[in-house]
């Protein structure tokens, strides 16, 4: 049996929860951690408060192999997270030799002012996730992944750490779509997980132009199961469809 | 001083971990509370796993005034959100009175299968939230709000409950965009921020055409005090521009 490594996520975003942005870095970080066979648990959005992210942080780090937050690493008085990451750690910042270096070159020795420098402030003991988009990094410190909010550098720091991270074995979906309803169709798919425990199998109903559908979504890391599984639904879905 | 209303979402969705599914139920509630002045404090999305669904919504329902959960309510073997909102709550499932006769004159008699009478247990206590597009009811018990994962039923049933809600004074904002840097403007934002502490100044970078540009938010429930920041916040991104 292979060790199954789980992650977290924390979005640390008032813009979030005010409802002024839609997150777009959720969707991005479940399909990375996907593809290297990291099981994604659990997802919590909360506000900038100092105390929340301590509290948060400490949680989801005892409980999840890897933890990634995104959003408040900036330069401005609202990002926080640093100082709080590196507080859940038992770790204080300081100005990181490496971090001033990239800001440094980046900016030149003019520019570089206080509130830039802000963004080398990095707990002592975190290694540096570097961002090939604006320069200022993110940072990796126990298991906890701090990287930005703007997805596109949020993306690019996630697409340099995925490839580190000890994965199990990737988790295969097949999809089987029906025009019947789920009130239809759910006896036989109970049947169905029952006879294979080691899948997950789940029907998402969605609208298409207007008319119902669903999708039932078959998980697993198997893929002959996977494939045994899919054609007992397709079996089945055929032989509940009104006769002609 | 008038109380502060709280809410917290859990996103029931295995399909929303897996990157299968792009949630677009987060951003519906958090706008939906605003209108009404709810403050919307913390979301969790976790898997369908009884446990998790039992031990999460305990926690949010103590922490916050308000509960909502989206998803797992509907007829198959993978919907198991009722059952758990009750255990968590200390209530059991039965069939419902008045569940039952909306799925009846849904449905009609003969067509009212097992699988679709589940969608009529409901905790004993609960009240029924309508949903106009498929009829299968949610729920709220205690305070928590029991709600379909499908976008457009979730969408209308938060429509019937918000307008039901105790909630404070609304919370305003005013954005004012820049094309400066974060952090050029950062001391200057720091410093109103001092000036008015009773607002939320936030700074939110992003890419438009390829340019990174900067959208300063100010939150709070006084008009007034919302446009005297903002206007602060206007002079010193003004002196701040580069000279021509």
């Amino acid at each position: 049996m292979t060790k199954t490594y789980t992650a977290a996520m924390i979005v640390i975003g008032n813009e979030i929860l005010s409802g002024r942005t839609q997150d777009k870095n959720i969707n991005y970080i479940a399909l990375k951690l996907g593809e290297v066979g990291v099981r994604f648990a659990e997802v919590r959005i909360i506000p900038d408060i100092a105390a929340k992210i301590v509290e948060t942080v400490r949680a989801m780090k005892a409980e999840y192999d890897y933890v990634f937050t995104s959003g408040g690493i900036g330069p401005t008085h609202d990002d926080i997270t640093a100082e709080n990451v590196a507080a859940a750690c038992g770790a204080v910042l300081v100005q990181n030799p490496q971090a001033y270096d990239i800001l440094l070159a980046h900016y030149g020795a003019e520019e570089l002012t206080d509130a830039r420098l802000k963004m080398a402030q990095i707990p002592v003991g975190a290694s540096l996730i570097e961002n090939p988009v604006s320069a200022a990094p993110g940072f990796c410190i126990d298991n906890v992944y701090v990287m930005a909010g703007v997805p596109r550098i949020m993306q690019a720091m996630m697409d340099h750490v995925a490839p580190t991270l000890a994965g199990g074995a990737v988790v295969q979906s097949r999809t089987v779509f029906t025009k019947l309803y789920e009130s239809v169709i759910a006896p036989a798919l109970g049947e169905i997980q029952d006879d294979f425990p080691d899948l997950d199998i789940g029907s998402y109903p969605h609208f298409q132009n207007g008319q119902l559908g669903v999708s039932v979504v078959l998980r697993g890391v198997d893929e002959p199961m996977l494939d045994k599984a899919a054609q007992a639904v397709e079996a089945a879905l055929e032989a509940l469809k009104p006769q002609e």
